[in-house]
């Protein structure tokens, strides 16, 4: 498969498209789910220039700010745009604010076919302030580094849509898809057309490479992922694998990385939970991307050291890009971040 | 292996017990996690007579109450004697109270080598008000279904008493892992010993089996949870497996079955991402417990049998005990479990 990655080639640091794309590498690039965020002092600061998580967000100067310093302060070997999943849902007709120590919360969810078919699609245009940060980022990043764009996959979009705020079950969420599986199909298509237009429209904006997070993924079965959350994801990688390598991160979903690996993704994100090698022999042909537990950054040194050398090993150098197996938590400290950046520059297959 | 249950020979309805025993059964046994509980208006009415759950937990009066009830209203195969996972740590020195809409939440929290030590190894009297619940139940339930018993697994309190509250990730549990191994393993063998306590006490009281549920296995990696929890489960089959059946249930924990297994339980709680043919490859001579999602039930009547038939199929009829995948929800309709119930008293294999 060929990528129309035109930035690569001029990219200082490529080693992230390289990997993705199953091409020679040198050693393992490694970046971190979360790395632009309040792990970092540099980050809480720029974010306490606006009120709002929605208006920090919506802001690209100060986007661009925060994607940019783990760069230059942890030395990873990507930067992943500053936004938030929730912006998709925000441009299709349902806003959404972030409350602090809670998370999102949406006044309006979605109940009926009347509120699914007043729902716009999606255009990139939409997302204005969004192609602004990465033209923005693109720009002063000098081609140091891939740029990564994101979106949600669509039934975690789907999920808070229906719930309306974050759930440990999401069971009115499932609800809905148990007993109005048609009108879901019909949100989740939507969710699928605008997402495509969105990440279309990062691809243009100057995102090298793309990932889909499907946090929710583990709260589905088999069978109901297969139909109402995986199927969707096909579409959007079959849309953007033409462009740019193309990555699933579906947290939880230990069942389906066979399928996983059946879709136009170029890699897959695994959780804490995956034996490396066991997900190695389901994913034949793919780049696997994880997966630390994010907790290990609490420990000592020696122990941070061990275990990420035994990730490391159990992957191997080839098609693997190194990462947590989940978002850094706010309250881990920098320096056992920048630790864990350089075990893995330094590591020698 | 011989189970010393005497009062099995008497049980008019005894298929539970058959089918954790892995021996002949007409049908596969039925019942539900959470099956007294708010499901049922009935349980609402009892729990309306005490201000505080806790109050409601410790009357035994109202705990046998509530523990029949589901019997009689919905036709399950099972008692499972209502209480709560937290009374242990509360026995050991470490009480708690449950908030409205929120859980568990400790005022005090385990910090240190002295917050250990000072936590005492529960003995079954200090659960007396437990005990007295299952010995009333055993005689109104007149021999007519099994009563089962039950605990928290180890590593589930540990993470409530480090905790102090439910939480997504158990980030401050983990990262005392991490850092203390040695406190760990101290606090857990403190948990592991009063547990083994408590449920020969259960055993002595009434319980014709008993359930370990390991509610958060799932935030574990597969070595974390083999080196701090899986050790302490085993430990507890082991001292209880010669008295009674032990089913383990450890959700979310699907990277763990094999090890499960090699453990002295009789039977295996499945959650509702695990299939059921690779489940049983994984678990040779143990009864396979589960594991129908949930919110199934709020599909409708044609949607339920079918997927209640396809599950009942998966598993087949030798040790196979149906349930959920994990505890109903509170605004489940009660007619739907109902159906449930009836789907599996009704199926041909």
């Amino acid at each position: 498969m060929e990528f129309a990655c035109n930035f690569a080639l001029m990219l200082k640091n490529d080693l992230l498209l390289r990997a993705a794309k199953g091409q020679d590498v040198e050693r393992a690039p490694v970046w971190l789910m979360r790395q632009a965020g309040r792990v970092l002092p540099e980050y809480r600061a720029t974010r306490a220039k606006t009120k709002s998580f929605i208006e920090f967000v919506k802001n690209p100067e100060l986007a661009c700010e925060v994607t940019i310093q783990p760069v230059d302060i942890l030395g990873v070997d990507a930067a992943i745009i500053f936004s938030d999943i929730l912006v998709i849902p925000e441009a299709m007709g349902l806003p959404y604010q972030m409350i602090e120590a809670k998370g999102p919360w949406f006044e309006q969810t979605i109940k009926s076919k009347t509120d699914i078919d007043n729902l716009k699609i999606a255009e990139a245009g939409d997302l204005d302030y969004v192609m602004k940060a990465l033209q923005l980022t693109k720009k002063e990043l000098n081609n140091r580094v891939p740029l990564i764009g994101f979106a949600g996959a669509p039934w975690t979009l789907f999920a808070y849509m229906i719930e309306g705020s974050g759930s440990k079950t999401f069971s009115k969420a499932k609800q809905f898809l148990y007993t109005q599986p048609e009108l879901s199909h019909q949100l989740l298509e939507k969710i699928t057309l605008s997402t495509i237009n969105y990440l279309k429209g990062q691809v243009a904006a100057g995102a090298d490479i793309l990932q889909l997070f499907d946090s929710w993924a583990g709260v589905l079965s088999e069978k109901m992922y297969y139909e109402f959350s995986l199927k969707y994801i096909s579409k959007i990688c079959d849309a953007l694998s033409p462009l740019v390598p193309v990555t699933v991160f579906a947290k939880d979903a230990h069942y389906a990385l066979k399928n996983i690996a059946d879709t136009s993704c170029s890699s897959i994100g695994l959780d804490w939970t995956i034996d490396p090698k066991q997900a190695r022999s389901q994913t034949s042909g793919k780049t696997l991307q994880g997966n630390a537990d994010p907790c290990l950054l609490y420990a000592n040194e020696k122990k941070i050291i061990s275990e990420t050398h035994a990730i490391l090993n159990a992957f191997g150098k080839p098609r693997y890009i190194c990462n947590l197996g989940h978002g850094l938590y706010p309250d881990i400290d920098k320096e056992k971040v920048k630790l864990f950046v350089q075990i893995v520059k330094d590591y020698k297959w």
